[in-house]
């Protein structure tokens, strides 16, 4: 965590219109730091959940000096005596990740790091870092792009802006394909494909993603991906797909839009799992997922 | 994919005894490219499977001008017309993956990047490429080795002859074995065996290969391995095995010939899987499996 | 291995107290291996399972010259004529591994690799080797530590003394925390929390430790993790705790001492694993685990 020390000033002017008001007198108020609830400070931006039917009491006994509240939290007499600063915004779980991702979290500087491998023919949009050990082909990467540590980014990728790719992913390599030769051994199918990510994108540290063998694997714009997924060729995976970590993608499936992959599962290849489906944990689906659906289990059934 | 622009002369030529004859004139007729069936043009080279009932009708409608087909396919008039050429061949699709593999696949020239970190002791064939940031230490390695980037090579493994081993694999680390101190607490059994890998073996992004604890961790040849697999100290996996993405090989296995080991699944320690047996999508393995049996589920049974 | 020629002099030196005597003339002779049971030879130091019940006859029959063999076994006329050495101790399967790992294992000298990008922030105890493409920030690293190739390890992460870091291991990276913006787009939670690692602690190579979204993802003393695990940001994982390889640990988790996690196992989110409870290969871990349970299956589920 960046350590900083924030007015209440500097919150309203980064959160700009999730504001709705502000209650108490916010001079020679200051935070520095988030937390979870166990470790909240008087100098923790505190934040309270609206669904809670006691928030109005949370907002009271916080440790906090600085909490977003909504719109419904009154401001009381004893806040006033405590010198609290409630700021009732119209997402306060929002409003929190707001001031964490712009004033807390530590940014790479644009620029790439003298010990990574870059390609001349690379066309590498503004604002982009690239990290120390990375391997970097003939391949296109969008604007701001994050390319973290010993990351592999092979020829015929193409990235849009605003992804991460974590440390130690591998993205673009042969995919897994055999034939076999005459006497029965197997040798390599071309795996001469490419891959096409979109934008605002994340892939997780050492996952790998593969080529498309004569076609492409595609991931769509918001699309997040955890650590140590293997994401097999020609896949099609939609927009704001979440896929969390282990999971293995074998080849040739699409995954439709906003569906979710729960940890450790595996897709066999070439299906269909429809828009806002749910795999579950540890599920091994063998069959297509019709749209909406929940699956759990080896072999995955539809959970009722 | 590489782009380059080929005359059915050179197609002949590199297919060499494949080829059983051809017809149509093949005079200022080229391809440059291979695609899957969505995307076929009239500059790709495209193949009909012989097993398919209307591949006289394949051949006929595809818009690519160069086919491989075998000689059940005729050449008629309208291909005539169209100017097609149609070259009949032994194996399509074994013809499709010669050409790709050689024409258009982009290959690694041999030799060892400016980065990667070798002992003066590593033994290494002709022809191998050592692609960047990698680590050789004191190893031997075939004639043309492909050594992706981010991998590490330990002291005392031995690879064969045209292996390929992808972007941050781990071969011949410690293995994972541990007594307990008089305090009750862990230290390592000593990890002081080796790796052995035949000819031809591939090895996926960021799989570890474990060395032997007191012997060798072996590979057969012609053995493929995917991405993201743990093969841990002291199996012995036989020739031609497939084990594909994110698979978990416990310590001690005897993996025998022509295995296939299906996606995410997981071997107990100390099994033997026959000849020619297949383990299921993210199967649970815990006891031996039978030559030629398929095992699915976990705990894992033989299918019936 | 490392090629030594060891004297049985040598090898009492370095067992010290866990010698109770010793039989046999053991004027030059030596050992230079340690072998499993199908590789004995005269020169390899062999040892003999107290609780065998045929371990007399285990130790008069071995190839080896010197074994290491608890108090029962006896020094026959014959052991005599054929020049063996008993080596009497309290646990010969650990005098085995004091052996190994004191004369056998090749170890890194401390240092840094030159390929290595330290942050001059970092604080790094005595006696640590820093290997070839690594990538430490802002971080602190205790005494002994042995951090392996092309390892990260990222800001606000604390390693004790003592600790194997593998290849590609990524620690304090950020987690996999997402809300959705009003337009339904996911964007990050901040991820600004820390990683705290104790003493002892082993981490497999490409496994990957996120570091606490606002808290500490905590890691004990003399806990062992294997390859290719994924430990989500907030775990709090106790002391001489086992994860093998392949596991999967969702967020948050509250895993206590002396628990065993059997390969390729996943844990859901918020869940606690109580003291000593046992994860069965492949679990699928959706409830808490009282201490001392084994569960297995998907769902896992109490064995009986």
């Amino acid at each position: 965590m960046k350590i900083v020390r924030v007015k209440v000033s500097n919150i309203l002017e980064v959160l700009g219109s999730q504001v709705i008001s502000i209650d108490g007198n916010a001079e020679n108020v200051y935070i520095d730091n988030l937390a979870d609830v166990a470790n909240v400070s008087v100098t923790t931006l505190d934040w309270v959940n609206p669904s809670k039917t006691d928030k109005q009491m949370l907002a009271e006994n916080t440790k906090a000096k600085v909490v977003l509240v909504d719109d419904k939290v009154n401001y009381t007499e004893s806040m006033k005596t405590n010198g609290k600063v409630l700021i009732h915004v119209r997402e306060p779980k929002i409003a929190l990740c707001i001031i964490g991702n712009t004033l807390f979290v530590q940014k790479r500087r644009p620029g790439t790091h003298s010990s990574a491998t870059v390609s001349p023919n690379a066309k590498i949009g503004k604002g982009v870092f690239i990290g120390p050990h990375c391997v970097i082909e003939n391949c296109i990467i969008g604007k701001n792009c994050m390319i973290d540590s010993n990351v592999h980014i092979y020829d015929d990728v193409t990235i849009g802006d605003n992804c991460v790719i974590k440390s130690g992913a591998v993205i673009g390599s042969e995919g897994f394909g055999f034939e076999r030769d005459e006497n029965g051994n197997r040798f390599r199918f071309p795996q001469i494909g490419n891959v096409l990510i979109g934008n605002n994108v994340e892939i997780g540290a050492n996952t790998c993603v593969d080529r498309g063998a004569l076609s492409t694997t595609t991931i769509g714009d918001y699309t997040k991906i955890n650590n140590l997924c293997h994401i097999a060729h020609n896949n099609v995976i939609g927009k704001n797909v979440v896929i969390a970590a282990e999971v293995n993608v074998a080849g040739g499936n699409v995954i439709e839009d906003n569906v979710w992959i729960a940890p450790s599962s595996s897709l066999r290849g070439y299906l269909t799992i429809g828009k806002e489906a749910t795999v579950g944990m540890g599920a091994v689906v063998v069959k297509n997922i019709p749209a909406g659906e929940i699956w759990v289990g080896n072999p995955a059934k539809k959970l009722h």
